[in-house]
């Protein structure tokens, strides 16, 4: 099945006390649609500069991940530079240049308007409701959002918080947007604003969905080793989405077995720079860990 | 199978928003030998005063606990304060008065000296290294403490980790005695110093066990109404070895499953005031919970 995945790409410089790597591919929409193909067929709504390489569409194109949406606007790339702490649960921005991606107006393409699925990751909330406006045919939408969002423009996205099926959200900003610090209360709250789910992403602690008569709880993968947390939620939420548009309902099983999906594609994610771990990923190493999952849970 | 367990017994006063309950039974001692006695046989070693109701010893009996190991000294029992905000999260002592547990020396009867299983609460390292020392014919240990002991007795709390089988400690203490922010790293710092197994309680988290070549992770059991936290964290301990006693085995399947009794037991806890829940709750409650978690993590 087709999902429309609408945000950010990038070029990102990221330092970890052990390498730096300077302007690699990076990006929620490019983490989110190389994770999603696993599962499904991405369609990417973005913006670039005249200094993307080509190889990086062409990377793009083997993971089957469409870009017709994806427009080249006079200028550079969207660039972000972070740093990381030794324990890599911490990020520090150094540098954030907009860009070409501080103009993007995402226009949805004639034939991506009627397909079913559409993830909308961290853009301006105007412009995420823009794209719901445009889609045509929505069978399931999920959105992510950021801090800065919750801060400067609550308003809107609680409008988007109505419009869509359900919100991927970290801990710090479902407890930032409800003013509560108990997780299960926070998404309730958040789900009475209209969405049917509420994924909360809990780092190192998993994640978890609350629908209306559903609470799973995950825990995370242990990676041995994490390379570079980068882009593991927006990963997450590729894989939430593509296993949905895969088996094509919303059971409460397939939600459990998305998010378990889900969890673990962020984990191969982090195990490498970039999307370079995600770019040699194999669907059996995914059913692996599924399975190791399964065995590790069950009691 | 018989498990002694050495700890507080106290009087706690505790305020929420919603009530104030006065100089009722508490205690780390008495939480989980509670919780232990849905598994099997308790043997509490602990200190009262002159105040102490007859009423709180016949209820324990009434459990199952053996209190021949509960001495009554001149003075009055130790008390505790608390006070909980709205969210039940965060909690202020109001007081601590010691009393006689503040002389507290553990004298372990002759009759409990050749049991199998201990369960060491929080209490200065010291006299936990005097405890284990004093038993016999031990099978499985478990030791608690709190950030007290880590700040300023860390060295001989070290000495009670070499010697126990497992500890238990919260996120905070865990993260505070290795100085590492990510659970899983410290766990792993914490078990090198020689315990087989770090059990983290992580609040609303859920808890983990870390053994050799086992790493469990579980959700908690969502409780719609928390009314009062206090002693959830004993009450996990002591069902946690209650069940590793009932199955005389550390096989990892049971100790997987003895981390779900604990998760299980200690969300009854928090139901209602003090031992309240626990006083009522059935051995039948806890195996529905249980089928209730193991339906829920299914995927």
């Amino acid at each position: 099945m087709s999902i429309v995945i609408v945000g950010s790409i990038a070029m990102d410089t990221i330092k970890t006390p052990f390498a730096k790597k300077d302007h690699i591919l990076g990006g929620a929409a490019v983490y989110s649609s190389i994770s999603a193909s696993f599962f499904a067929k991405p369609y990417v709504v973005g913006v670039i500069g005249e200094d993307f390489p080509d190889e990086h569409i062409r990377l793009l194109h083997s993971k089957g991940v469409n870009t017709a949406g994806v427009k080249k606007e006079k200028g550079k790339t969207f660039h972000w530079e972070g740093e990381y702490e030794y324990d890599m649960n911490s990020r520090r921005t150094i540098v954030t240049e907009l860009n070409v991606f501080g103009n993007f107006d995402p226009v949805i393409p004639e034939q991506y308007k009627k397909m079913p699925y559409l993830f909308l990751a961290n853009i301006q909330p105007d412009l995420q409701l823009k794209v719901l406006n445009s889609m045509e045919n929505l069978k399931f939408s999920l959105c992510d959002t950021m801090n800065y969002w919750i801060e400067h423009d609550k308003d809107r996205l609680v409008e988007v918080f109505k419009k869509v099926d359900a919100v991927v959200l970290n801990d710090s900003e479902v407890r930032e947007f409800t003013g509560a610090t108990n997780l299960a209360t926070a998404a309730k709250k958040i789900k009475k604003l209209g969405p049917k789910y509420v994924i909360i992403k809990r780092g190192e602690h998993g994640a978890s969905i609350m629908g209306d008569d559903m609470y799973f709880v995950l825990g995370t993968y242990p990676v041995e080793n994490v390379v570079d947390p980068t882009g593991a939620g927006d990963s997450f939420a590729g894989a939430f989405i593509g296993y949905i548009a895969r088996t094509g309902n919303t059971k409460e099983s397939t939600l459990k077995k998305a998010l378990a999906y889900a969890n673990v594609v962020a984990s191969f994610s982090v195990e490498d720079f970039g999307i370079d771990r995600l770019n040699k990923l194999t669907k059996k190493e995914i059913e692996g860990r599924i399975n190791e999952i399964k065995q590790m849970i069950n009691f």
